[in-house]
């Protein structure tokens, strides 16, 4: 079960003007037993009845009628970490806009440089945070408070967050960003500590388990889109014209696999999902061959973990000569491309790696509304004295979960979902090759 | 329940190469028994559990392993009707590649000018449609087919299907439309006649029930987020500016909502589903007047079919010089503000109105997949011989559902929905005025 | 002759470390004797020659070698006025980054809502200028000063200027700014004050006389021009579908011929320079209906001010029921042709009003530049002492010109010039109907 | 001086309805003697009465009253060489639809694949151009023609011109296609043949001499410009934080001076027309880490042919393990930095290269204006029997040129022009490093 937890409990009550009754409309409090089934299915539903089991559920996020935090005598803190993605000033502004105006906490920091920025060592003071900073950075890519990769001390880091009297502190970071974040919650935990950590996940290549998707994840192909467009002119430009564009996506395809479907001129995309030969008469050189000879050019999109079986195999030969290293997978298959085609057929390769203008991009509008409405579900959140919590939307609704709960995993593209069909559907390519 | 029409008994081995089990990385065929229950609360599956009855269920969308209609004699026909909205070029598109490429259908035809086409009367010829006519379409706004409002004689148009041998209908229109299909279908089941009929849901104002949203409608608060954007330059160039833009929604402020979520520069939004007041000491008016004294400028998103309450009172007055007419709520809102500041307070108005070129936009990335989903789902389904259904996703799944299912009543705005709190929090806007 | 009025002797050496020779790779001072021949044409060369005069010159922009001004006691100030215009918050960084960088010059002060700002009755503080603030406001279209309509007493004017200190006024605004801003820089020289006024044309309509073209002009049909991509959408939706697309230019057409150039599905351009007759067997009516029943759908572009000599007459009619008001070109065309077409064919008539949505938006590229550049050449000038100047693009070169030089009339499009014949190659419209 | 060739006398009579007088409000057919001078100085002006001499003068472009091929029996062909530019396609556009409606040419064919095309070996077959073939590409970057790099056999080429009747040919390419044509022209005088050859200068480099730009340029700053923009975020989102970003421009800097100065956070622009120095007090690298010092980021813009006196020394060095190469200067200055703040300064740098994205992109609307005007002056000149010629714009106004005196030389960035000295104005960075 997805059981968060819990500072203390909430006595305070809530400045927000909420209702608690329907039919008045106003929206009424979320409490704690509100709660959400996890699977839909009707056959899971007859199997948790049969076995006599409550179905898996999740708790609703929302705004809670008493508070843990005092808002009069509460600082909270934000941080970056890791790369750029679509929608972290966003999130920055909706933060500090919901502390301020919904919940009156006037004490607002960001952390410089990732949790870099928590480590006094690398000497980089904290920016004041207020409405007037923040109103205009949503129309901005990247980060004001800047970001690193990479951990700190956990010790070092709660330190720091009770030095500065910190007492809710959002981090807005991948897979390690919420590992830390987790690692700091159980430090905070161990010392007794009264601080709220907690976690808007964000990973452009939408893989965090769990969740539907992840913000920035549609800016991503958003922005992709018309380039992978132009890329279609680039192929067909030329004769027996290809043009590969690699996209972000180390473990998953996500960003990939939905750049194609919105964009269905690409006629093959490859995934680090699925297992693909180069070679044989049904690898995918000959798919793109038969291809080129009857249309003349060819589109392809490869996520950037796509084809790691292939380049290690190809490293293996490598090592005797003492020079492994890990290959692009965009460069390398240009390269097995030119080989094979060197001799048959005269083909014009076209290399286009957008991954830094894809994620340096300010937020589309559906990310816009998500994100803000992501920061304001995480303020209510830890204002009710929630931690370890990360919030997210399943089955199209905001939820809180426990950090470790998407940490386990990596979400990944299923090979067989009715997702990667329609893929398959849009571009035409086999399952497997 | 959503139970589906049929035609017969699906026999026909369907095409497509999808397997039955898992765990062979490709895709299985839906079997009809796939289905999803609709409500996720915990409280709504322990309360039917109580009640010992099976909780509301929905019919997953898919293709099926047995097909009634044999993709070597069956022809198909696409229609579009009433107003624009960003993706109709793209259903189509859909429809027409999975037809071909899926289940080798090559006899597709295209209706000209919505109903109107299916009328012999109108005189409009049918359009051939094969993947060489629609592979470029996506790029652009609009639909190729052309569209019509209002309904033509449902006889008349089973004559033209059974005259012309049509065995699929799609239909991509809004409530009047699939009230239409639905009616069409009726009056085929009435003569026996074997033609399976279709609904792909279009309404850019996001009002039909029960489905999470319609194509078009990210786009549409997408292109208009933007103008809102720049709006704010107008409000805020000139001293107490205030700029008004109306977007589409006659009905339900979905689009209102939305792209004042998007564009947190919007201080006050109107809608259809909320009452309110202009005047008193509590009224719209004098909000405004406090903000504009402390801001000195105004963001303010309407809804075109907000406000009603207020012109039906303005048209009573009216009455008397026997001149009623329906008033644009955008002018009508910029008249009585110039009136009410007429003496205390200089007031700059700008008003808006971009319905045209939201509605007539090339779909965005996330619409684009949306779109191509829909068109491969209705695809599937029509295959199979369900009849007088309509495709759609709800929380977050593609389902199939009987069209007289969502054509009941409109979805509006639930006031004390979480999504309407979070655009009050965006705007700072109290529930009532 | 184009000759610039100077303040005093300039004697201060320019801080510029630029050079005076050429080879070195370092650009030259300017030097007022560096003159452009207006008028290109072999034949006006000849005609000189035999004439024995010189041909009308202009005065190059560029820094001049010695300065007027001592950046260490100059204070300057910035004003915008009239109407938005892309590129506006651009040139106001641009003047504020050249005086700072530049010439050093700290002392910056923002007028805010156009020269109601400089009368101190309106009670409006200045706003102080620096790097800092101006940094990212060139991403935003509007102006961060705010703008106002209409003049202030100039003798008010120049007793602010004088009570602050102030020795530059960079004015940017039309043809009512500018002779506001020459009426200033006389009362400055009959009170022998210390000022420079500089005038940096802004006009959307482009139809500032003399120069190439105004800032903001491209931005204008760079918006416009997709607006008008799906308007043709709208059209080709229905049946007898016509779009018109309102576009600014009370006097001049230039937005709507360029905006009609760059999109050529427009079908129809109507500027206010032609006269045009809307019945009659070769009126605009008639033609229209041969496109209809040819092509099913026409695209129109109209700009503001165009066919007034019809609305007139339509006024004078209505005069009897003493209801006279100025008509919009657009709509009254929409009554005209609904109406002339009410009997012989249903048509569907669409119309678009992008006027703000186009003047608030942010300068595209080209403008960024064309700002920049301007921006720097004023302030350039100013240091030099000269005033009452307009700095501009002649024959694609920088320039000074007096402000009386470019107010005396506004620039037309010449109905005989090769441009205006691009236009009707792009539409087929005819010459004259 | 710019004489045109020109084939026989024109003897027959313009279709075109224009007029011979001024003051009837109908463009006036272009007689030859109308010229235009050149030089715009004063200075030259009073230098060549002093000398006794005409200035050099250009021919201006525009319709002929008298053709010299009749449109009954012409039969045109339009090619497209070398790399993608923005525009192709609304030139292909403008070239047919003037054939077309204003000449009434009918037969007009498209050369596949650049020059080979005319090579009957490469087995391309001729695509035949109407405007419903074209009516809709000027939305799409690419060239629907395809293009090719390299020559083909001029005589070969001629061959295929006159056996399929070919009168006009059209070329749209750069440098190496225009001498290609330049030498058809040679060829077809040599015969005798009546063939007119075109040139239309394509280079997105803008490195064509004398011209004032060439089409497709402004469209490469206007998508350079956002990505310039967000590899500020990615540059500011990391300490010490480094963007390169590489665009075109082999020999000539335009388009890194141009982006440069249309995105004012570029703090360095590289180009080929400058030596620079990497090391030392005053080298790149030293002024790089004051700026990272202060600022803790940089955006640096670099022209893919700048520094190549550094590559090659470099490449010198690498010589001995026998691996010479041409860099990419992008990569190796990259290489450098790291290398250079490796035990100083721990920075990040990001490396993004546009150039595939920015050359397929759809041309803006400056250009699609710009590239319908060279189409119609283009086809304006040959049915006049011109030959050998370009079509461009020179200070601000249309022309046409000799290919000769075009391809003499590839004009470049003068350093010690206004336009280079803007940009400096604009980064902060001194004239030479």
């Amino acid at each position: 079960m997805f059981q968060i937890n819990q500072l203390g409990t909430p006595k305070i009550a809530s400045p927000l003007q909420l209702s608690t009754v329907k039919g008045d409309n106003i929206f009424n409090f979320i409490k704690d037993e509100d709660k959400l089934i996890y699977d839909l299915s009707l056959e899971n539903y007859q199997q948790c009845i049969a076995d006599g089991i409550a179905p898996v559920w999740l708790e609703k996020a929302g705004p809670r009628q008493f508070l843990h935090f005092d808002p009069k005598q509460t600082k909270a803190a934000i941080v970056t970490c890791g790369g750029l993605c679509p929608g972290l000033n966003n999130v920055i502004r909706g933060i500090v806009m919901a502390l301020h105006y919904f919940y009156d906490i006037k004490d607002i920091l960001g952390i410089r440089y990732g949790y870099e920025g928590l480590n006094p060592e690398a000497g980089h003071e904290f920016l004041k945070l207020t409405p007037d900073v923040v109103k205009d950075i949503h129309h901005h890519g990247g980060t004001i408070l800047g970001s690193s990769r990479g951990g700190q001390s956990v010790s070092t880091m709660v330190d720091t967050l009770v030095a500065n009297n910190i007492n809710i502190l959002f981090t807005i970071g991948g897979d390690g960003t919420l590992k830390g974040a987790n690692a700091i919650g159980e430090e905070v935990a161990k010392r007794g500590a009264n601080i709220s950590v907690v976690g808007i996940p964000k990973t452009i290549d939408n893989d965090i388990d769990i969740i539907d998707k992840s913000f920035g994840f549609e800016t991503s192909f958003d922005i992709a889109s018309p380039i992978i467009r132009d890329a279609h002119n680039e192929a067909a430009g030329a004769l027996n014209g290809i043009a590969i564009i690699k996209v972000m996506g180390r473990d998953s395809g996500f960003i990939a696999a939905s750049a194609t479907l919105a964009m269905p001129e690409v006629n093959y995309v490859l995934v680090p999902e699925m297992d693909f030969n180069l070679y044989g008469e049904t690898g995918f050189l000959e798919l793109l061959k038969k291809r080129l000879l009857d249309k003349k050019h060819a589109v392809i999109v490869v996520a950037e973990g796509a084809g790691q079986h292939l380049i290690q195999k190809a490293a293996e030969v490598k090592d005797a000569s003492g020079n492994i290293q890990h290959e692009d997978i965009g460069v390398f298959l240009k390269d097995k491309i030119k080989a094979y085609f060197a001799d048959s057929l005269p083909v014009t390769i076209k290399y286009i790696d957008p991954s830094y203008i894809v994620r340096s991009a300010p937020a589309n509008s559906s990310d816009s509304i998500f994100c803000s409405s992501l920061a304001y579900q995480a303020v209510h959140g830890a204002m009710a004295g929630k931690t370890q919590f990360v919030v997210g939307k399943v089955n199209n609704k905001f939820v809180y979960l426990p950090i470790a709960a998407v940490t386990t995993k990596r979400k990944k593209i299923d090979l067989e979902s009715e997702f990667w069909f329609a893929v398959l559907q849009s571009t035409g390519q086999p399952f497997s090759f």
